[in-house]
C-alpha cells in the first residue's frame, strides 16, 4: 500500500518534509511508500510552481477538497492554520502531522488534541529535534541513568534576524496569525526537548516564571510604504521547576547578534552532565561518571541512532536529517496504526508551558502550569 | 612612604591578597610601596604559621587591636564578620579592602556603605573579575559603542563542589554566617560584572524575579558523627530588566556537575556582541559591527589593559593576576586620596539586587531593586 | 533532454552520488534532468538489490555493455578499476566522473588523463571537498588578496578505523588494487584541497619530502582462518614547497585513535588566516586582516556558495551535500559541453604529488613532482 | 643555609626567573631558602635598574667575577653566551641552570654536556613546559599506559611576530648569535615536551628529515637607517621516526598569522590520545580507551602535579607559573645534592635533533640523529 500525502505548505517547511519524503526510499527501506499526492496553498500560481518542483501529483486551494482524499494530512501551514484543518482532517478519519508550534493559544491546542483524542488516527506533532541523533543519544544516556538525578535543565535558542530594526515585518510579528514571537516559534522547541529528554525522570514542568520583550514595536512592511506593529515578543526567558525538583531556565531571542540558529540545551544530574548545540548537531558534550571534563563524542558511528542508514563515521548529517527520521517515525506509525510520538498531547503539553510564561508574564508572578 | 597593610582573614582570600602584594614591587614599580604588617586571626599557632608563610611581621588576635595600627585595612574573612571591623575601620579614619559580597545582608551593606560615605578615606570591594584584562577589554568596547545599544546580558556561574550529598557542611552553607549561598558566593560576581560592563549605558538592575533552589538539607560535619542544615541555596536563578532596558538571565550553582570555576558572561548588542568564560580568562570572543562571527580574542597584547606590565603577546596569565590588577588600583587611590572603584556602593548595589532576588523567591513576584 | 547515466559501483561512492543525482530536481532545478539508467556490477544479486534502494532503471555486470548506452559514466569502483573502464568511455565519447584517486599509479593517471585529453567530453574528478560552501567561501577570499601572500599551508587527515589490529584486512590494504593507503585515499583529498586553494597564487606543489609508515603487516580476512599481507601505508607525511615559495606539510593516517574523518586544513598568509575541519564542515575559522584573532564563520547564509539552495542561516548541511554540489556543477558542463572542473587533470596533478612522495619515501631524499 | 644566585641576563627571561624565586617561600615553603645576590649583565645603568625591581643584592658586569662567589649560578643570556660562562661555572663547582636552547651549534652544546659530566653539580636546562601540570598529568597518563603504544606525535609552535617585513631585526636573526631562528627557539621546546611524553617508552628520535625557510632575507635596524641580513631560518618543519617506530611531525614558524604563543602536542596510540595547547595551558584533552572523543581535563585539581601549592579548582594558573615549579625543582636538587632534570644531556639531545633538521636541510636527505 503506498500512503497519498496531501500537504498543506509550500515554503520553507514544506520543502522540508517534501525532501524527507523524497529521501525515505533511499535510506529508510523499509518505511512505508509514500506518494507526493497533493500539494495545498492559495496563491495557484507559486503553489504549481511548488508543486512542479517538489514533486507534487496535483495542487488544491481549499484544504477541505484534500483532506478526504489523502491517506495522510500534513499541516504545514503557519500557526492560525493549524487548528481548524487539522481538526477537520482528524474528524474525517486522516492521520495528521502538524508543524510546532500546535497553535497560536491554548484553546487552540486544547481542541486539537481533544479532536485527536477522539479520532483513531496518529495525530503527530513535527518537533523534530527530538530526532538528532546526539539528542536520541542523549536520551538514551538519562534513561540509562548515566546522568543520575536530574538538578539542571538550561535551555537556550539564539537567532538574529530582527536585530535591525528595518528588518521587515511578517505574520511572525503578529499575535493573532502567529500566537507569540520567539516564545512560541524558538520556545516550543526548546520546551520539547526539555520535556523529551527528562521528562520521563522529572515530569512536567511544574511551575514557572516567565518574561517577554519586545525590542521594536513596528516594523516597515515589505514594498511598502508603511509600517505594522510587532504584538509579539521578540524574546523571552523563563525559570521553571520540574516536578521532580530539577531548576529549570529557558531563553530565546530573536535578537541575539551573531547568532543564527543557535539552540543549546544542557542538562546537569547528580552523576553527569551533557550540553548539545544544534549549530554542531553531530556533536553532543558528555560528562560521564568517571571522568572529569566533557567528552565530545560526535554522534555518527554505525551503532548510533539513524546513523546506520546514513554514512560512515565522521560523515556529519545536516539539520534536514531530523526531518527524515520524524517522517520515517510518523509515517511507520501511521502504516502500523501505532502511536505517533510526539503526539498532538506533546504539542499541548508544550503549549501549556508557553501559555504560562505569557501568564505569568502579564501578572508578574509564578504561575502552575496547567495540568491534563 | 610605605603603607602598612593589616590583613583580617589568612586562609584562601587571606593567601591570594598576600601574594597580590608580594608581587607589586617587580611588576607594578608605580604601585605606593606597601608593608604586610600584622595578619589577624583567631587561632593563634595557625595564624603564626600563615603570617610567617604570607610574610607578615606580626600577628593579632583582636582586630580591635589592628586597625588603628595600620594604613589600609583589608577585610578577607567570612561575609559575617565583614560589617563591625570594615565600619570600625572606617570610624578611625583607616581605609578598607573588603571581600564580596559586602555582607551577608542588605542592612550589614547598607551601614557599610554609609560608614564608607561618612568616612574620608577609600573603601573599596574586592571584585576582582573586573581586573581581568579581557573584561577590561570588553568594558572598553562597550564604552566606545562598539556593541551598540545592549539588549542581552546573560551571566552564569557554576560550580560543582556541593554535588556530592556528603561533601563536608561550611560556614558557607550558613544563613547566619554567609547570609546566602550560591547566590551571595557566586552570584555577587555575576550582578557586578554585569553592572560594571553595561551600566553606563543600562543604569542598575531595575527589577527581576529571582529563584532559589536547596537540594541537599543537612550535611555532615567533618570528623563528627552529626549533621548540620543547609540554611542557604545551593543554586539561584534571577531574570530581569535594565533601566535602560536591556533583558538579563542570571544563575549560579554548586551543584552544575563538571563545571569547576565555570563563570561566563554574554552580552549582545545592535552592533556587536561578546561572551567571556572565566576558565578561559586570557580570551574574548567579539563579534564586531562588520564581521559575521565570534572572533576569538587572545588578550595578551602589550597594549592590553595591565598587559604591559606582564609577558610577551601569548604568555597567559592566571586566575590570581586580576588581584594584583585590583590591589594596585586600590593601594594607589589610598596613596593618592583617591577614590576606589569598586567601591562600597558597588558593594551594596550588588547586595540590593542579591536582595532582590531573595525577596522575590519568598513572594514569587517580580520586585523591584532598591534604589539609593 | 535528459542524462542517461551509468555508474559503476554501488556501495558508498554509489549511494553517495546516486542520492546526489536524485536530490538535484528538488534543490537545483536549472541542473540538467537525469536518469539514473544503469548499475553496474559483478554481484547480480546484491547489484539487483543496489539498484532497486538506489533507483536505477537496470542493470549490468560488465561495464562494456554500457558506456556506450550511456550519456554519462560514473566510475566509483575501487581504484584499480578506474583506469580501463573509465579510458574505454572517453574513446567511446562519452563524459566520465572518476572517482578519486584516479588510479592507484601516477601510470594509471597519466593513461587517463591523456584519454581525456583525446577526448572531446567532460571527464571529472570526483573530489567533492572542493564543493564544501565553507571551502569555497575560503577560495574566494584567497583570491580576493585577504590572505595576501601564503607562507604556510597545513593538511591533515586523520582517521582511526585500522588502530585495532584486528581489523579486518580490506582491498583498502592492497597495493595493487589500492596503489597506496592513507596516501592515496585520504592524501589525495588534502592535495587537492592544497591546490585548488593556494594553486592559482602559489602554483603547484613543486619538491617535496615524504614518508610512509605500516603500523600493522598483515591483518585477519573476515570470516576466514587467515591473514592477508597489508602492502600499503597506514600512514603517511610530507614537507612540501610550492613553486611560488610556500612552506606545506601534509600528513593522514589511519591509526589517529579518536578521529573519525578529521581532515583539517590551516593556511596562513601575509595578511590573513584560515582554518578548517570537516567534521565541522557549516564553520570556517577566518583571521582577517584588521582582526586579531580568529572568527568562526557559520557559513550558511543566502550569499554563501550554494547555500541560497538548501536552508536559511544556521540550518547546517551535512557531508553529502558537497556530493550534490558536485554532481550539478559536473552535469551541467557535461549538458552544456563545458569544462570539468576539478578535472582529470587535476587528478593526474595530485597524483604527480602521491607519487613525489613514494619516491622520496624509497630513496630519503627530497624530490621534484613531475611537470605536465 | 640560604642559597646565593648569581642571575646573568635581566630582561624577558631574568625577569621570568627573578619571579619565580620571589614566590617560592609563600607557595612553596619546603623549597630551599634563596636569595637573589648578583644580577649580571654589561650596560650598567639598565642593569642597576633591573636589580632594583628583581630584587637582587647587588651588581656585576662581567659573569667571571661572580660565578665564584655564588652558590648558583642563572645562565638566561642569549644563546651566544650560554656556553663559556656555563662550563666555568660548572669548573668552578657551582651549579647551573640555563636556558635553551643549550647552544647556537651542537658543538657547544657537547661541550657544555661535557662540562657538567665532569662537574659533580646539578646542571639544569631550563625546559620550563615540562612544568605546566597539564603535561605532567599528561607524562603520568602515558607512564601508566593509558594511551598503549604510540603511533603519533605531533608538534608544532605557531608565532607570528615576524609576519610584517619590517619587524625590526634582533639578535634572534642572527646565526651566530642565535644559532637558529624558529628551530631552536620554539622547535628545542617542541622536541624536549616530545622526548619528556614519550621517550620513556619510544626511545630517542631516530632519524629524521628537516626544513627550513627563511621568507624575509633583511630586516631594518631599529632605530638606524640600514637593514642586517636574516641569516636563520624563519619557519621550519621536520618529519621523524623514534626509536620505537612512533612517526613525528614537528613544525614553527614566526610567520604564522594569528598565532601569538601557540605550542600545541599531539599524541595518538593504540588505547587513547591527547592534545595540548599552551595558549589554553590549564586544559588537556584527553581519550580515554573507552571513551569515544577528547575529554576536556580542567587541571587544576588538588591532585593535579603542582595544583595543591596554588589554589582551588578552576582557579587557572598562568605562563610564569611554569617557571616557579621549575625553580622549584632544579633548587631542591642543588639542595639536595641531587640530580636536575631536565639537564644539560637533555639539552644535549634536543640539539643533536636541532642539528640532524640542519643538516638533513642542507643534503636534501634524511639523518640519523647523533648518538649520545
Amino acid at each position: 500500500m503506498t500512503l497519498q500525502v496531501g500537504v498543506l505548505g509550500y515554503r520553507f517547511m514544506g520543502q522540508a518534509h517534501a525532501n524527507a519524503l523524497a529521501r525515505l526510499p533511499m535510506f529508510f527501506p523499509d518505511a512505508p511508500d509514500v506518494e507526493r499526492d497533493v500539494l495545498i496553498g492559495r496563491d495557484e500560481e507559486a503553489l504549481a510552481d511548488a508543486a512542479d518542483q517538489l514533486g507534487f501529483s496535483r495542487t488544491a486551494t481549499d484544504w477541505r477538497d484534500a483532506i478526504d482524499d489523502v491517506d495522510v494530512f500534513y499541516n504545514l501551514g503557519p500557526n492560525h492554520v493549524h487548528a481548524e484543518p487539522s481538526i477537520a482532517a482528524l474528524e474525517a478519519g486522516t492521520p495528521v502531522f502538524c508543524e510546532k508550534p500546535l497553535a497560536p493559544t491554548l484553546e487552540g491546542a486544547e481542541e486539537m488534541a481533544a479532536a485527536a483524542r477522539d479520532a483513531d488516527v496518529p495525530a503527530g506533532a513535527a518537533f523534530n529535534y527530538r530526532f538528532v541523533p546526539a539528542i536520541r543519544y542523549a536520551k538514551n544516556l538519562i534513561d540509562d541513568g548515566e546522568l543520575g538525578e536530574i538538578h539542571h535543565v538550561r535551555g537556550r535558542y539564539l537567532q538574529d534576524w530582527l536585530v535591525d530594526p528595518e528588518a521587515p515585518w511578517s505574520w511572525r510579528n503578529d499575535e493573532e496569525m502567529a500566537g507569540s514571537g520567539a516564545l512560541g516559534d524558538l520556545g516550543s522547541h526548546t520546551v520539547d526537548l526539555a520535556r523529551f529528554l527528562v521528562g520521563d525522570q522529572q515530569g512536567e514542568i511544574d511551575r514557572l516564571s516567565g518574561h517577554l520583550q519586545t525590542f521594536v514595536d513596528e516594523r516597515p512592511v515589505e514594498g511598502e510604504d508603511e509600517t505594522q506593529p510587532v504584538t509579539v515578543d521578540d524574546a523571552y526567558s523563563a525559570q521553571a521547576e520540574f516536578e521532580g525538583g530539577a531548576m529549570a531556565t529557558f531563553e530565546a531571542s530573536r535578537f541575539a547578534n551573531g547568532h543564527k540558529n543557535d539552540h543549546t540545551i544542557e542538562i546537569q544530574g547528580s552523576k553527569g552532565s551533557l550540553k548539545f548545540s544544534l549549530e554542531r548537531l553531530n556533536e553532543l558534550e558528555v560528562l560521564r561518571e568517571h571522568n572529569r571534563g566533557y567528552e565530545t563524542v560526535l554522534v555518527t558511528d554505525e551503532s548510533d541512532p539513524y546513523i546506520e542508514h546514513w554514512w560512515p563515521p565522521g560523515h556529519v548529517i545536516g539539520w534536514e536529517h531530523t526531518f527524515v527520521h520524524e517522517n520515517y517515525e510518523f509515517l511507520t506509525a501511521v502504516a502500523e496504526s501505532g502511536e505517533a510520538s510526539p503526539n498532538f498531547e506533546d504539542g499541548l503539553a508544550a503549549q501549556r508551558v508557553l501559555d504560562a510564561v505569557e501568564r505569568s508574564d502579564q501578572t508578574g508572578e509564578w504561575v502552575d502550569v496547567e495540568r491534563a
